[in-house]
């Protein structure tokens, strides 16, 4: 069973929720989790909860890097930093494979300083799973984008990278033997986007192993045509916090409805199976986070508001990750290039 | 009165309906319309509807240009299509603004070739009104968001030359007096989002008459955070294309749940304030239509499925452009740079 590093002090809701979703991960399966962080406060916390001993190792570190913290001076200024002594256990081989809530630009920095690329990649690419609508029998309810926010410009040379990558994390994690690859752009023809998109699309047409279905234009991000959506960092990030903050709208909604008045109450009982597809839109959150992809080991990114359920899933994703062999996978589709 | 001159071919339901939405304005309002296109067919229709025939000119124009075709070998190749028409009308000073419904990037190619710049400007931008939530009393229900696909990438000058632009508009046909202007951006802080984008933040919060609010992220669009939304073509294409599909898709959703039974009949009846919210959202095209800035003249670029109603709401918002001042305004703010 995989061994998965946890940083325990990242998140809005650490370390408190990150203890309880590890240690219902070790009560629900074998995979054990070394907890990061402050060693008194995870103790307090492994204290109120039922675990597996076993199962759970505390490794301590004395500092923590803040949500809202300048990634780079963190980075800089606290080298004993929980998610930066996660990423390390990890590059030493202590586990294998890294998880947190905590501030994305931070653990992307730590990733970078303490992994190593795979042969021939250039830049790392954070990936998000998001639900949409599907279009044929066994298409995995959720896509992947990438990048969202660990580049912000890219060369066509990465975005080509980026399709491998995304292909490679989807047929192993989704098992969906051939995910359609789609290119975000501002029309379907190949002609469209600028150059270096223009390029892209030219090149992704001739790459092994990845099966390119052409540009994706805004409105079919929520309809099935793409598994994998490959896009820049700047646009990559817009979208999925404009996803998040129309769940975020939509889940109010229902809420406040069903807070108004027993007419809603009605109204929504009635309506249910609609609602809980709107609903899992708010709730896609909790699927499992975001894998940084393009080094030699993973880390999964669970959301920032992530609480134990989610925290759970993220560790799953990571051990399944490493049991499934996504690394070597994508490291076999770049040396078919 | 101003003349509004109006591409009678453009659009997926023309003429019939761009007819029979310039009919509609000639009944109730005293805008006077100049409809272009094929002479036969926009009278044949005409004959079927009630209008002012005082109001309505029709002008001959002998070629069309599709939906789908190609935008420069078009306007290459149909130099007598309606659109490109419509346009030398407003040049010539017969008309005081354009509508059409038709292929959007032949009606920025017409107007790059019959309409001058403004002083100082480089780059015209198309602008898209979209509902979102309000924060402040009197606040317009509907935010512009812009550019939306007349550019693909863009440099600080453009952007800025953008929110001078978009703010004269929202002053002039919102009458907000000082609209909030946010940067679409990765992240709230100024450093975010590469040099072009940072350049424009700083020189953003230095131009007088533009009430620059900072950067505004994915989930902020949605938001009352800013009236307008400055961004570079490519990411301003992709986030409208996804606020218009989420937009169906609530839309079919609502509208299978109350095919599927009387229960979700009777389950919309009683969310029907809820549904109304979301609703308005799909419904948002028939607002007025996207105005092409950065000319002398202005172009109104209505929705390519608008059918009447939505043509008539158009030929208004050009008709409040040219009364209130918008180009006017316009070129002032860029004499205070």
């Amino acid at each position: 069973m995989p061994t998965i590093a946890v940083d325990a002090m990242g998140g809005d809701h650490a370390p408190e929720e990150v203890v309880k979703g590890a240690a219902a991960i070790s009560l629900e399966t074998q995979i054990e989790v070394v907890l990061v962080g402050d060693e008194k406060q995870i103790q307090s916390n492994l204290d109120r909860v039922q675990y597996r001993p076993e199962r759970i190792e505390v490794y301590h570190a004395e500092q923590a890097i803040g949500m809202a913290e300048e990634p780079h001076d963190a980075v800089r200024n606290k080298p004993r930093a929980s998610v930066i002594t996660t990423v390390e256990l990890v590059a030493r081989g202590q586990a294998d494979a890294a998880v947190t809530a905590g501030n994305t630009g931070a653990a992307v920095l730590a990733c970078a300083r303490h992994f190593r690329f795979l042969p021939g990649i250039r830049r790392a690419a954070l990936a998000s799973v998001y639900p949409r609508q599907t279009e044929y029998p066994g298409q995995d309810q959720l896509a992947l984008l990438l990048d969202v926010g660990a580049t912000i410009r890219c060369e066509a040379t990465e975005l080509v990278q980026f399709a491998i990558m995304g292909s490679a994390y989807a047929r192993r994690i989704s098992k969906v033997p051939s995910p359609r690859v789609g290119l975000l752009n501002m029309g379907s023809e190949d002609n469209k986007g600028g150059e270096i998109l223009v390029e892209a699309y030219r090149r992704l047409s001739h790459v092994p192993g990845v099966n390119f279905v052409g540009n994706i234009e805004g409105h079919e991000l929520i309809r099935g045509k793409a598994d994998v959506i490959v896009t820049e960092g700047f646009t990559g990030n817009v979208v999925l916090k404009l996803l998040e903050g129309i769940a975020d709208s939509l889940s109010e909604l229902a809420g406040s409805a069903a807070r108004e008045s027993w007419r809603y109450r009605l109204g929504l009982r009635v309506l249910e199976s609609g609602l809980d597809r709107l609903r899992s839109l708010t709730d896609y959150t909790a699927y499992g986070g975001a894998p940084i992809l393009g080094f030699e080991h993973l880390l999964i990114k669970a959301h920032g508001r992530s609480e134990a359920r989610a925290i759970g899933n993220a560790i799953k994703v990571a051990a399944k990750a490493v049991r499934d062999g996504v690394v070597p996978e994508i490291r076999q589709t770049l040396k078919g290039l």
